[in-house]
């Protein structure tokens, strides 16, 4: 695989996202955040989705054309309308008016509704960490996921992110999706027609399947058992109960060309230490810390991978399977 | 065991801590936190702690006499001082402020440091759900959890709470540690010389291990591997670094007796609902969601049997093992 150069990934990606369909400023903002995945080493976040982006635009799944605007605006709360639009330029007008208002009120939160697949969640948060803020985002997905107890999907994989800026220092990001283990490991299993451990998956009846193929044919299962169906639930509940999104069991799979407009939401909160304890305070606290997890030598800061990869794809590129690259070209020069 | 009422143990527990020294305002919101677990079947953080907290007070390790303070006070945000008191009048003082404030601002953050054992978080948020607003509570703890990739203990238990209101049905109440089990249940194990599952400990030496009592002089592991002690790492950020009260390896353990002030931290959010898509469009979103859930004949709703038995026990009263009632009697007459 040979190296491409950040900017002109980005060029391209936003040419396939115009052909499809989208408006200039709505292929920006998604290009550069697909990229920046894959610059972070989060391939299954970056231009590999862009072919279903571009497809989800040519049969309207997704408005490319939409305008984000804030539909209503109360203190330090504000509710972005994607429009059924691209998640991206969204997800930036909200973390942008949560910042704001975080500066002005300590403290946030920013729902967007009627919206589409966010790709990787911390990437919205960068902002709010080069602010010196604190920043969680959250988005509900398409079902996949069953309630505890229960025997059909119900919630997406429901992501998580955070990040902690530092003074001296890449922020800490942690992202995690809430199920046990990506699809992706569950895939490669059936290809190799391997079993996998119990506590990944059910089947379609629901119950617990340690077969591949028929863990893909069922849903997947939260980490940590009840523990993680609860987390996934109250995701669900930030990002449609306060937005009025679509819960995940109303949206159809992003993985399929056709299908509804998913119309799921965001939801982000953003915090101003500055307003607590303050700012010197809340250095000490997080280098303490990390000087305590660091004396063991198996422990890893969250978010240092990636702001390492990033540098590193800055400089030199990053490496884009051929297969793939080739798509995007066609895309680009449809 | 008989059954004693609600209030004839919240009067006694009341004595209990005023005789170990606490002021009657500590005392009288401490009891009615511990009695309201036991009221809602959480008997480990009910009237089972009182020996210890009032144990604490007499040696010094809680100053019962405190009076909780905010120390800092700016815009959506508060910091409350508990002064090494009891959690209970700190945390009470600091979700009171969180919903007056998100009241006006749609959102609020309230921290409390210099604190200590905050009971079950839930009961917390009580008063935010009954005000129709969407309540969350964190708490540190001292450490019993190794990070991701660690060999010694640095992060709590560290619960994590919510509660989103219902329109005609008690609120939906999440309440749970980040452990993968409770400490409880490996005392068990070790009790009865039987092994535990891989994945609940790890052995002093950082090592996984199935012997529990290998595991009580070792460590707990979090819920869901890397992922759960990720959210770990964020519940100790939000409740000190926030705050600037002690990360959970600078606290002594609450079950000895000896040891210092523990000086935790506490952080809650509160959200208005109508400050983003409104409040039908939330109990509509809510309802949708449940109705769903509910579809399943093996899911729960959380929060459900709590409220059952908290109704039940406020007709009938609690059954408290002989011991204790005992030993909190002795306490209330010292």
């Amino acid at each position: 695989m040979p190296k491409i150069a950040l900017a002109e990934l980005t060029t391209l990606a936003c040419h396939a996202l115009e052909r499809a369909g989208a408006s200039a400023e709505a292929a920006r903002s998604t290009a550069d955040g697909l990229v920046a995945a894959d610059a972070q080493g989060l391939a299954s976040h970056g231009v590999s989705r862009l072919p279903q982006y571009a497809g989800h635009i040519k049969v309207g799944r997704v408005d490319g054309k939409a305008v984000p605007k804030i539909v209503r605006d109360k203190g330090a709360c504000v509710l972005v309308d994607a429009a059924d639009g691209l998640a991206f330029p969204a997800c930036a007008l909200a973390i942008r008016e949560a910042i704001a208002r975080a500066r002005t009120h300590g403290v946030a939160v920013a729902g967007v509704t009627n919206s589409y697949h966010a790709g990787a969640a911390a990437f919205h948060l960068e902002a709010a960490a080069q602010a010196g803020l604190v920043g969680f985002a959250f988005t509900n997905s398409p079902s996949a996921m069953p309630a505890a107890g229960g025997k059909h999907a119900i919630f997406g994989t429901n992501p998580v992110a955070a990040v902690f800026p530092r003074r001296n220092a890449a922020p800490l990001v942690i992202d995690l999706s809430l199920s046990e283990v990506a699809r992706g490991k569950i895939m490669v299993a059936a290809r190799d027609g391997k079993p996998i451990p119990e506590g990944w998956a059910l089947d379609k009846q629901g119950k617990p399947t340690t077969d591949a193929k028929a863990a893909l044919d069922g849903m997947m299962l939260p980490m940590g058992g009840v523990k993680g169906a609860m987390l996934a639930l109250v995701v669900e509940l930030l990002c449609c109960a306060l937005t009025g999104a679509h819960l995940g069991f109303e949206a159809d799979s992003f993985f399929s060309e056709q299908g509804n407009r998913a119309r799921i939401g965001q939801t982000f909160f953003v915090i101003d230490p500055g307003a607590l304890a303050g700012n010197d305070v809340f250095a000490e606290r997080i280098e303490m810390l990390i000087a305590e997890m660091l004396k063991d030598a198996g422990v890893r800061l969250p978010g240092e991978r990636r702001a390492k990869l990033a540098a590193a794809a800055a400089r030199e590129g990053v490496e884009i399977p051929d297969a793939l690259l080739k798509q995007v070209r066609e895309l680009a020069s449809a």
